[in-house]
């Protein structure tokens, strides 16, 4: 079977039980990384419609996380921010250059433009994306802005201060 | 209680009886919206580890996506792409300007610059990120592309061709 039959049928069985009441209005908008292992549905044990989940590479504050965060509180009404980094992330097995000379080799292409915002130091990659958002004019000071690291290995959450 | 202390104590209860063993290897990249109401890990029967899953307002292949995708395919070992539009999105409500407006008159600040990626048309929403993606020098022709549309309503997903 392709990919996309496997997932239409794994979806068919899904929405065989499916139940769309009892949904929340949105309280609060997460930014966290794509990683597969992250859950974050579970591991802040949030019901349907809680949050609005903003995931890329790293669980970074760039502009496209700005932009989707300006949609959630201004026009969807989430009136806070989480920022969810976490341990072992492939964001820290890399640098700039090291992946711009893969894609040159791979690909012939010049990816200097592109800053893919890996990071060396895990608790400080939170503070500095927490810092950004406080610091980014479309976000309000008001809307109150943590940050965490989750720990891959055992499912924990811990605050970055 | 805080909204970080209820966090923390929801994701205590989770740790207690989390099981990091049996994690799979990344097979895809999926690329959907924020909304609180998609749970992709349950409508597409995820195991822990099996994607990647990149996250914004629309679901859109903006310059962060690509970014993210790049990282997930050349560094991760994703090998295919799939793009999860919804019905009832909150990128259908609204225009450029409307929301430029909202944060003239809020903030004072001047958004013009920002094409924050509304659309309204739901299907050709997905066509068009999906040849975005298609198109998008950084991704090799060999990564296959699909596209698909989640009705909340029903939980169902149906492929958009």
């Amino acid at each position: 079977m392709t990919m996309v039959g496997a997932l239409l049928e794994a979806n068919a069985r899904f929405a065989e039980t499916f139940d769309a009441s009892g949904i929340h209005a949105p309280r609060f908008a997460l930014l966290t990384c794509m990683d597969g292992r992250l859950d974050p549905a579970r591991f802040l044990d949030l019901a349907p419609g809680d949050a609005h989940v903003i995931r890329n590479a790293g669980g970074r504050a760039d502009a496209d996380a700005i932009r989707s965060i300006v949609v959630s509180y201004r026009l969807l009404g989430t009136r806070e921010i989480v920022v969810v980094h976490h341990e072992d992330c492939g964001m820290m097995r890399f640098t700039n250059d090291e992946l711009r000379d893969m894609l040159r080799a791979d690909l012939g292409l010049d990816a200097s433009q592109i800053d893919f915002l890996p990071f060396s130091d895990l608790d400080e990659s939170v503070r500095v994306d927490v810092r950004m958002l406080r610091q980014c004019p479309l976000i309000p000071d008001a809307i109150p802005i943590s940050g965490f690291v989750y720990d891959v290995s055992s499912g924990r959450l811990r605050e970055v201060r």
